[in-house]
């Protein structure tokens, strides 16, 4: 029963999945959240930019012992840091959006989390601010969405609870038994975010610079759209390199052109 | 989905199950539990002398508004008065006893729950205090014994927590095997390949103005390679209407400097 071991170097780090809270406003959800993943051999937590700054020691109080996991925390800046070594990423939202991602329950996300860790994928779940969850540019950050099935006319999930129930979807999905190989392709592994958003930068700069992001008003919705499609292409390392390739032609030319125009005058 | 809604009659009672606390310590510990129950649809919840008396105004306060599941709480003064009515009872335990009652994981025994009351008969669970749980005499009432299956190195549930885990087991056994989520995000259907090749031919067209497809050998598997990727993406007709935009911008660019340069000279 290796997935029941409490997990403690890096290998085994990526047999779970990373919990990222972005920006918790209480210690004691943090805490809560630490002990709800050790339950289920859980120990990779990741926090952004904490509200009440780190470390804290209701945390650790509510973690009831969960030491390994709060003294295992990373910190970060930002989600897109907080991600960059990961090559899937889940958003969690309680209500519908206008989002082209993907939604998945629990048991489904948890099966595929699992088949892309087998792989050694780095996977993970960001979960909101306690009160009013992601915003959209979390959210669009993430290849897709995962909520969980309560009663419409009563969602309350907390965080903890929430995280409780994706913890123990994942490890219910190892004990299925459906983890033999799928008979498919092999299809190459996606990037990390990091390779993702660095693709992200440059596109954006050099349209920028290109005059793509007109009128003004409409860059925030065109940038959203941009980081969307290449997140839902699922795009592999290989596959990043040729985009990158592609946009430097254009860069270059550009380029060329200028450097022309600055001697002809 | 008859399962999602609030029970509010005594036959809808018996759809769901009884939460039985025995001899329950905190107030919040009660409201929490009332509220994990609601996300679920289940709102019949029993007490066994709760420390504290009541009603409770900590317990309303953790219940975070399900006040119909605070409201319609059943006081009892023994677990045998709690589950006189009932037809099938489980004990939660979370250490193995010397106990010849068969043990059950939570979809296991949720399955079963659920079968039972599709029969009419009356389901609960018994929870025990949260410093040492049920005594002997409290597990010898029930029928089955359920545990939930955590790290043994790591085992630490509270109680609104394992009514949180039983609760979600008990709503996915009414799923069965529709692990599909509440709401579903509109995926857009892909382009029709005539958008898909001339967005091919566009890009190509731009890149080799660009200079793109160097040395001129490597044309044939550079092509092949964006038109993979472009494929694999499984593009919307906006998505392919965006990537066009991209390229337009760059020809844009060109076609300007270029002008200039014509200008210029």
């Amino acid at each position: 029963m290796k997935e029941f071991s409490v997990l403690d170097d890096e290998t085994s780090r990526r047999a779970g999945f990373a919990i990222v809270l972005v920006e918790p406003q209480l210690g004691e959800n943090i805490g809560m959240v630490a002990r709800a993943m050790a339950n289920f051999g859980l120990a990779d937590l990741r926090l952004v930019n904490p509200r009440d700054g780190w470390p804290s020691e209701k945390a650790r109080a509510a973690a009831s012992r969960a030491d390994h996991v709060i003294d295992a925390v990373s910190l970060y800046d930002t989600v897109e840091e907080a991600t960059a070594d990961l090559n899937f990423v889940l958003a969690t939202t309680a209500r519908a959006r206008d989002s082209f991602k993907p939604v998945r329950g629990p048991e489904e996300a948890a099966a595929d989390l699992r088949r892309r860790a087998a792989e050694g994928q780095g996977t993970g779940i960001l979960f909101g601010r306690e009160r009013w969850g992601l915003n959209n540019h979390e959210v669009g950050l993430a290849d897709e969405i995962v909520t969980f099935p309560v009663d419409p006319k009563f969602a309350s999930l907390n965080i903890a609870q929430a995280v409780l129930l994706m913890s123990y979807a994942w490890q219910a999905a190892g004990r299925g038994g459906d983890l033999s190989p799928r008979f498919e392709a092999k299809l190459p592994e996606p990037a990390t975010k990091d390779d993702l958003f660095r693709l992200f930068h440059h596109l954006e700069a050099s349209l920028e610079r290109a005059g793509y992001f007109f009128p003004e008003p409409k860059r925030e919705v065109m940038t959203q759209n941009l980081r969307t499609m290449l997140t839902k292409a699922n795009l592999s390392e290989p596959e990043v390199h040729t985009l990158r390739g592609v946009i430097k032609a254009f860069d270059y030319e550009a380029a060329q052109l200028r450097k022309k125009l600055g001697d002809a005058s």
